[in-house]
């Protein structure tokens, strides 16, 4: 019940056990071809260059920024969480020249306070991260996109925490590229990055392909523009994944085989019914451990359906209460990094244990080791108040 | 049957259709530690830095070059097949200066040829593949050690397509550095890449990262020698894997569970004995094609155990005989790239499908497949001659 890796779908793993078939074997490809319509529909898009990173999913953001953007290229990353600083470490790793914007964790940005750092810095890529599990809160990214149109720039997002448990469609928020991973809402393991990239992106990546075929003279200015990976360079993964099926790396099948029953997990659940799922069941693990007297962490009119950040309580160990929580119950929680660390703990509802047993059995395990702990916790307090959120959305559906 | 990815070894797939555990449950972290034991075991080598990199093959590739050279660094690639233009490839991407010499394919270098090319471009790293898959060659390694001593040079080498098929011991053989991957003679699928570094090796990458700490002192110096990649830096690998289990990627679950499986069934083999199955299985295979009256391409003499390139007769269609082995059969094998490229068929006897049935069956198919296609071959030919390999290693065995 932490923020992700979380328990797989028995499905995924039931997947995951079939046999192999060779690379160009046509099950092999024809597996490759759903495994791009299926998330077309989960991330909402169009983009024929939808597939999977073969890593995880910062495989898949590193591949998206190192591929967009050359060195001295201008990023901006509004940083408001743990993964802001990824993008930014990432971006600079790759030569980009990086201008940030920071807000204290827990809070998110106005699409004006963004507006001003882009007319500011004229990046060639907005990148930010859309859910950051660090803080719980989810960057809305509604009105980035007219942003990024007027000022030509290229708009990325990763949505590894948010993807499948958050309203979500990158053709109507007009992204350019966007990246996730199977380790949270999509109820999967970590190592495959599913990806979306626009026609606008694809033609940013591509030109750097061109250019290194001879367009550009010195060789000073091919090593300039010429995609600094190989392994990451999606102009060579388009060419895999499309119809010239030219080789790259060998398609890590097994985790294709997992991606693929991820997508179709939440394809048949519906992707709206996906997020309400997720909606019930934060919102009766929210209403829980504010029933056992707890304080939530962070702006909740952002908050992420599928995570919840709590303040550890004055006195109480935070790591001794994980540690019992998981020694004596089975059950994960997590804790935080940087300025949240040993502050909160992340209780996570997210894919396969966005569920009422789940839930419910969190709480009443949480209380019981809270006072063992020494915290005063109202008995029955945290079950009870989910059972309220339950009950209301029975009677709400009648 | 094709060079790989070849069938996983079924005990591979169901290891990998576990359950996941939290990051940091001491169950995943006993696993991550049992998993380096077991690489160390396979990789023949006392390095502490034993691990996975997680992503496949040309992920680790490309972990270890972009990890130990900074832009300016010398390299040396001795070329004799495709996976030596990858290492070039990825060395210029990590901006070295490439240096490389370059031998008919089929064919390998001498120690001497080596030696006299490191003496000509003094590199900081000689970076060569062992087994290339695309010739069915692989380069001697003996000795190399004793030339990069002299020279002051780090020697690194990528053994995915030999490991575990054909003898191999890193310390022994003086290696810096070894990255290798799951679906050749390991038995399990692509996505996962063993490697293991030495310590002189380790002192290069974590030199990097101290000197981003604050020793260099211009940003331009900093950003000159920082490690190019988050996602392959080893230094940050080193310390998610280590002690102090620096969060970093969130580690491939499902992959390691298949990857400690893939070493656990080597170990318990023994790996000599699983050296000897895949020299048996290889033998016949190579009598049985003889058998049939084809040609083997490759200098037979440093061939590798597990796969055997087969010149397609005149007036045969290379790609129809393939499409009847698989459509009617079941059974794929492989073309070859650049200048073999519709010239040979490979054929692997590996990992899981080193097995006498399996190879009995692809000679008796390919046998029909070939008649019907036009070749002359000799009825009963191939499996006749396999057999009298199989009589023979059980004789020799009395």
């Amino acid at each position: 019940m932490g923020p992700g890796p979380i328990n797989a779908d028995p499905r995924v793993l039931r997947a995951m056990s079939a046999q192999l078939v060779g690379q160009y074997d046509p099950a092999m490809t024809e597996a490759m071809n759903e495994t791009m319509a299926l998330y077309r529909e989960v991330f909402r898009t169009g983009n024929e260059q939808t597939l999977l990173i073969d890593g995880t999913s910062r495989a898949g953001i590193e591949a998206a920024i190192v591929s967009l953007v050359a060195p001295g290229d201008r990023v901006l990353v509004p940083i408001f969480g743990r993964f802001g600083h990824l993008l930014r470490e990432i971006a600079e790793r790759a030569g980009a020249e990086v201008h940030v914007i920071e807000r204290e964790w827990g809070t998110v940005f106005t699409a004006a306070e963004i507006e001003a750092a882009v007319r500011e810095t004229s990046p060639k890529l907005l990148a930010v991260v859309h859910g950051d599990t660090s803080t719980t809160v989810a960057q809305p990214l509604e009105g980035l996109a007219e942003i990024c149109a007027k000022h030509g720039v290229l708009l990325y997002t990763d949505v590894t925490a948010s993807l499948g448990g958050n309203s979500f469609a990158a053709d109507e928020l007009g992204l350019d590229a966007v990246t996730a991973g199977l380790q949270k809402c999509l109820g999967g393991p970590s190592g495959s990055a599913p990806a979306t990239f626009s026609p606008r992106a694809v033609e940013v990546i591509e030109g750097r392909k061109s250019i290194e075929a001879g367009i550009a003279g010195s060789a000073d200015e091919i090593a300039a523009t010429r995609i600094r990976s190989n392994y990451f360079d999606l102009a060579m993964i388009f060419d895999y994944w499309g119809e010239k099926r030219l080789n790259h790396h060998t398609e890590a099948t097994t985790m294709l085989y997992g991606a693929r029953e991820c997508a179709l997990l939440l394809v048949e659940e519906g992707l709206d019914a996906a997020v309400n799922r997720h909606r019930l069941h934060g919102a009766a693990m929210l209403a829980g451990v504010e029933g056992l007297g707890l304080t939530v962490f962070g702006d909740r009119a952002v908050k992420m359906n599928n995570v919840v950040a709590v303040v550890i309580p004055d006195g109480v160990s935070g790591d001794g209460v994980r540690g019992e929580l998981l020694e004596d119950f089975g059950i994960e929680i997590g804790t935080s990094f940087g300025p949240l660390h040993g502050k909160v703990w992340r209780i996570g509802t997210m894919g396969y244990n966005a569920r009422k047993d789940a839930v419910l059995t969190t709480l009443a395990a949480l209380e019981q080791v809270l006072r063992r702990h020494g915290a005063a916790v109202t008995a029955g307090g945290g079950v009870g108040a989910a059972y309220e959120v339950y009950q209301d959305a029975r009677a709400g559906a009648r």
